[in-house]
């Protein structure tokens, strides 16, 4: 037997540490990682970071400008100057730096960095090359520094060796750098005056993170802003962990091109997912151009996307398209408290907007519940009996012009079973919209469920909505009913995922199974490994292979049949041997001594004609009656080796129906993998066949699951192709396998 | 051989006339339809109808109110005012009619419509009932009414059939209706200082119509609103007809909930094309929830969803789900002219913006070519040679803060693979958004390609969206990057299916082919038949059935076989016989004579055992090696019988890969039927299979399109489950078949 998956378990606390940058470093080299071999899986991959403490890169109390200037036209005198009007206002000192100037805009001019009359928390670096300044800022005791200078790894090779060069000075150090290639983003003039909790922001593009930030003018907080540029350093999985820590951070928003490395990035998103913070992303590499062009703009890898979708839902990262996505499904999840139900209901003024809206909330995925027969009779009270009350509940208008108005929400509002009420306003009609806004205002004050209005009308200047709606943090506004169905999608699936939200981390393996040893032993460094020992390598982790034989014989052969029991399958068996069946080296279905001697015989002859050099004939248990699956391991940029599943045969060639997860995973994962192919049903059992043994098909995904964690350096590739999975309590036996090492 | 499938063609000055309304009437039985036996195909469906001359009732040059009132608290004061201002505004003189005012705001009153001063175009009618007063307005000659009462289908059985009542009365009558249950959202206050062409909005729910209205205030041009209510006689179809004569109107914008008849929608859309203006619509009814919603709030049919999804995809009109992408697409369809490429051309001032835009419009079907190096070349003149000009293009920024951004635009604009011009801007920063915006909306002045602008700022109250942009009819603006590429595809889509447009009308058979006599004798009213009399209902239609006895002893069994050739398959064969396979009466793969006489016995007992009555036993040519389909006839609510193609065997259970067409299509649909299905792949041959007889497969879903129209009245079900889809040049063959008669 295989030993147990579970290793080690964590306390929360441990991981909560919270690493003082600049200031005593625990060790150059593991700098802002693992530092024990304790923290590391049996993949060599670590299963903690620490949170870098970024408190005085947000919020510095002294600012060193290493090229500081204030000569009319230069780009740096625009920086400067920002950075003053930014400092005067939250109150940091500012010391310029510049070797020949005596002052900058007054201020006196330090000639070097070693010149600063004292130890700064920040020096924004305005050099063409930052290279030779690390050292220096070290020696000063600077915690953190920005650098703008560009011509790093998104130029090319030469780029990302400098930048290489670079990120080695400073892991050195102690310094903690963002950049090179970013920008003043984060010592932008944040309003101050909002309340509640906010967005925090990270962008690998500056550009890309403006609409969020303008959420501000319409009264959404915006907390931090941190624009990563180039990640020699500090990245956004630090970013991430650190905003996770903030108590009035609500949502982080990501625009993403790419990820420096996908461990960090997944223990980032596992600390959020921890402490129940929702990361929301746009994630640029849905089709190969897009990836392309990403990569070339940040020099960083972005991976294979159906694998970071993966991993993003692994971890309950919300994934959006638009910029405009972003920013309605970041704002609703930053200020909403967690829903009391998962029912939706609709309430319009119009039938026809009703049916619509909840034609399009039903096929987003939400629940509508039919309200009670009390409940819509309570409803009547205020609205005609001719109008459905059911759930889309049609007002037909005319309440919502009097005290009747308030009353229907309020009654929609107490129904135990909803969590969320959705307003959709097609058109602004002022007798009744503007008392209709003003009485969804009021009554979300009231309320801690999940008020939405989506203001419908292409203007947008309304005084309903840019007064009343925009004035309130309370109500959720949309422009459009499709923003609105995917933020609460979102908001109701983010709820449900952190609620039952167990952390691989701490349950992935530390040392290597007892399998570990025997499987080693099979592998042929280079080479591709035959079929039968292919077969082994998964025998060894504990999974069922046919009852087979290897024979160089005729009368071997039919000595096997016996052994293995009739009928049996032959395949010619050798090491680099790929599509047997369409080479014709394999025979099913044989029932007797002659038809294998036959069989025998026609296999090597076929082999030889195609030039196809033998170790043997296998000779197998024939095993039919079941379904026809793919469990394979490949191998992913980002995240190394990764675990598919899916459906066998012509299937999986033709429609690609299969489920991807990035290792560590627990079973429950394993099981939504299952979920999550369209062809599900055939597992279920279809025309009248049995149910698959699906416990079977899980404990074969997680075996081979660890064997990616542990022979994932040395395995290239791994299929089981197919796997057969029998009718329930029968298991599942890998009927064929080709494994490649590396 | 089956006759042709192409009838006789009509001229398109034919399909052009227009039917005065409320004058001469063709016949009054007929209105609004064909009125000769020529004009059917051979379902007996309509191949033509009549566009109304809907002149006067948009611009009546006078109008009676029916029930007009001046007493204030009244609904109808408020209706009566409303319409009182339009006709000022449009010149058009107002009788109002009731029977005890003497005057209503001041305008002398007729106490009956008989009293009327002159024939009017237009009657209001503000009455509970409008029926009774049916026969005095076509007495009166009066065109046109509008009824506002409720109460009618959407109410449930008893309204449906006052309404039926109504509209026997109005076709008789001669006088067309809208209505009941609508309102005067036809004469709203629309803009008259817009130019250029414009959109015609048709709503079956008013208050989903106010966006799109309101586009006029972002300087859209908007023509017609036609609110149709319950469509008792004139209905969403006669509306398209109009709109797609007008010469004003650029795009048709439909808000649908359900169709009244799916025939004149058809006709209508057909025209539509034929004229080439786009059709936009929502339509309501994608889940289950949606429909029944929706069916309870207009009383109209809404059919199967995705058979009216294919339904307008074969006629090209454009569905969306928001009323904002009806909005964004209609605004864009309406104004833009013909593409003159179909290469986009993504542009920005940030890499990441270019490089997230490029992604999504990759992702949505968008071809964006790589410019040419001369291109690339001259756009390095002025922007720096790091930044990448290939497809997206990146500036940098600073060059469109100068003349070097005019340049740029030009250049790209010049450039005769770019069809389309994307430029999103991500957030406003006046310095330099403001001349790009203003660069812009100049060049497109000087160009008749496609110019659309992105303003992503959340915001939206800024000058150079709410002044310069929206100031230009030139440029296409959006708000969300979403909506802007779903336009742009929906606008190529829009161009290439006009362009290769052929109506399946003229082509649609219109009288009953040589097979359908021979095919008529097989059928058994209210019976399920055999297997047998299926496949020879089929071979009446030339398509090809293995050859098969039916024997009816173990003797006649193996006769049959030997002249079937060997190996044969075996069926119980009789009426009722569903699920053969299940049942245990199939034999495959029988090889001898003394095989057919055991599976003789083995079937009759075991029908015996199951209870299943036989007419005998089916010995049948055994057809191995091909794709197995499945090719059927459904019946649809909307539209009648309609033909599907799908993936045989456990696929289409799992997975329902198949598509459906509504006949009448010519070969080209059913070629695209093909494309359609997820695991088209398999037909284009995988694992070194051969390519599947394509030609075949289309031959029998173009005779099963015969059958459906031939036959649709009295078959109430056809499915040929398998059809095997032999190698190329070898045929496909329909090995199973099951039919019910009504």
């Amino acid at each position: 037997m295989l030993g147990s998956t579970h290793g080690t378990l964590t306390t929360d606390s441990r991981r909560a540490r919270i690493i003082a940058c600049g200031e005593q470093r625990p060790g150059a080299a593991v700098h802002g990682r693992a530092a024990d071999t304790d923290d590391l899986d049996v993949s060599g991959r670590p299963l903690y970071t620490d949170v870098p403490d970024l408190d005085r890169f947000f919020r510095p109390r002294s600012v060193a400008v290493v090229g500081a200037s204030d000569t009319e036209g230069r780009p740096n005198t625009g920086i400067t100057r920002q950075l003053l009007s930014w400092a005067e206002r939250v109150g940091a000192r500012v010391h310029p730096v510049h070797p020949t100037r005596p002052a900058v805009f007054g201020l006196p001019c330090a000639a070097s960095v070693a010149d600063l009359p004292e130890p700064v928390d920040l020096a924004v670096l305005l050099v063409a090359d930052p290279l030779p300044l690390v050292a220096e800022l070290a020696e000063a005791k600077v915690r953190f520094a920005v650098a703008f200078a560009s011509g790093f790894a998104e130029t090319g090779a030469a780029g990302a060796a400098a930048q290489a060069e670079l990120a080695a000075a400073v892991r050195e150090s102690g310094l903690r750098l963002l950049g090179p290639n970013t920008n003043l983003n984060a010592f932008e003039r944040f309003r101050n005056d909002l309340q509640g909790p906010a967005i925090a922001l990270i962008t690998q593009s500056g550009h890309q993170g403006r609409p969020v930030f303008a959420l501000q003018e319409l009264g959404v907080r915006l907390s931090h802003w941190a624009p990563t540029g180039n990640e020699a350093d500090l990245e956004t999985a630090d970013f991430i962990s650190y905003f996770a820590e903030r108590p009035e951070v609500g949502a982080i928003a990501c625009y993403l091109e790419g990820l420096k490395d996908g461990r960090s990035f997944l223990l980032a998103a596992d600390r959020a997912a921890r402490r129940r913070v929702p990361v929301v992303a746009v994630k640029v590499g849905r089709t190969e151009a897009g990836a392309r062009t990403a990569a070339s703009h940040t020099g960083k890898l972005t991976g294979a996307d159906d694998v970071i979708d993966a991993a993003m839902r692994q971890y309950g990262v919300i994934r959006v398209d638009g910029l405009d996505e972003l920013q309605d499904t970041a704002a609703l999840l930053a200020r909403a408290q967690a829903p009391r139900a998962d029912g939706v209901v609709v309430y319009s003024i119009s039938g026809g907007t009703g049916a619509h809206v909840a034609d399009l909330a039903a096929g987003a995925g939400l629940r509508l519940p039919e309200l009670s027969a009390d409940r819509q009779a309570e409803l009547h009270r205020w609205i005609p009996e001719y109008l459905s009350v059911a759930n889309p509940v049609d007002n037909g208008g005319h309440p919502v012009g009097d005290e009747r108005g308030r009353k229907i929400i309020d009654a929609l509002l107490a129904d135990p079973e909803v969590g969320v009420l959705i307003c959709p306003i097609t058109g602004p009609f002022p007798p009744l919209s503007d008392r209709l806004v003003r009485d969804l205002v009021a009554a979300a004050e009231t309320t801690d469920k999940l008020v939405c209005v989506v203001w419908g009308s292409p203007v947008g200047t309304e005084p309903a909505y840019r007064e009343v709606l925009l004035g309130s943090s309370r109500v959720a506004t949309f422009r459009t009913v499709g923003n609105c169905l995917t933020a609460v999608r979102a908001y109701l699936d983010h709820h449900r995922f952190v609620h039952t939200y167990r952390s691989p981390f701490d349950e992935a393996p530390r040392s290597p199974s007892p399998s570990f040893r025997k499987a080693r032993a099979l592998l042929r460094p280079g080479q591709q490994l035959s079929e039968h020992a292919a077969k082994q390598l998964l025998r060894a982790y504990g999974i069922r292979v046919p009852r087979e034989q290897l024979v160089t014989s005729a009368a071997g052969a039919v000595r096997a049949a016996a052994q293995v029991g009739y009928p049996v399958v032959m395949k010619a068996s050798g090491a680099r041997i790929a599509h047997k069946t369409e080479l014709g080296l394999v025979r099913i279905g044989l029932t007797s001594a002659s038809q294998v001697r036959d069989a025998y015989r026609e296999l090597t002859d076929t082999a030889r004609y195609e030039g196809v050099s033998l170790d043997g004939v296998l000779v197998c248990q024939m095993v039919e009656r079941g379904v026809e699956m793919v469990v394979g391991v490949t191998h992913d940029d980002l995240f190394g080796p990764t675990v598919t599943v899916g459906l066998g045969g012509v299937l999986v060639e033709v429609l690609r129906d299969a489920a991807v997860r990035v290792p560590p995973f627990g079973e429950e994962q394993a099981r939504d993998m299952l979920g999550e192919l369209r062809g599900r049903a055939l597992l279920d059992g279809v025309r009248g066949r049995p149910p698959a043994d699906l416990d079977a098909l899980v404990e074969v995904v997680l075996r081979v699951q660890r064997m990616a964690l542990e022979l994932g350096g040395e395995l290239a590739e791994l299929d089981i192709n197919p796997l057969m999975v029998l009718p329930q309590g029968q298991g599942a036996v890998a009927l064929d396998a080709l494994a490649v090492c590396r």
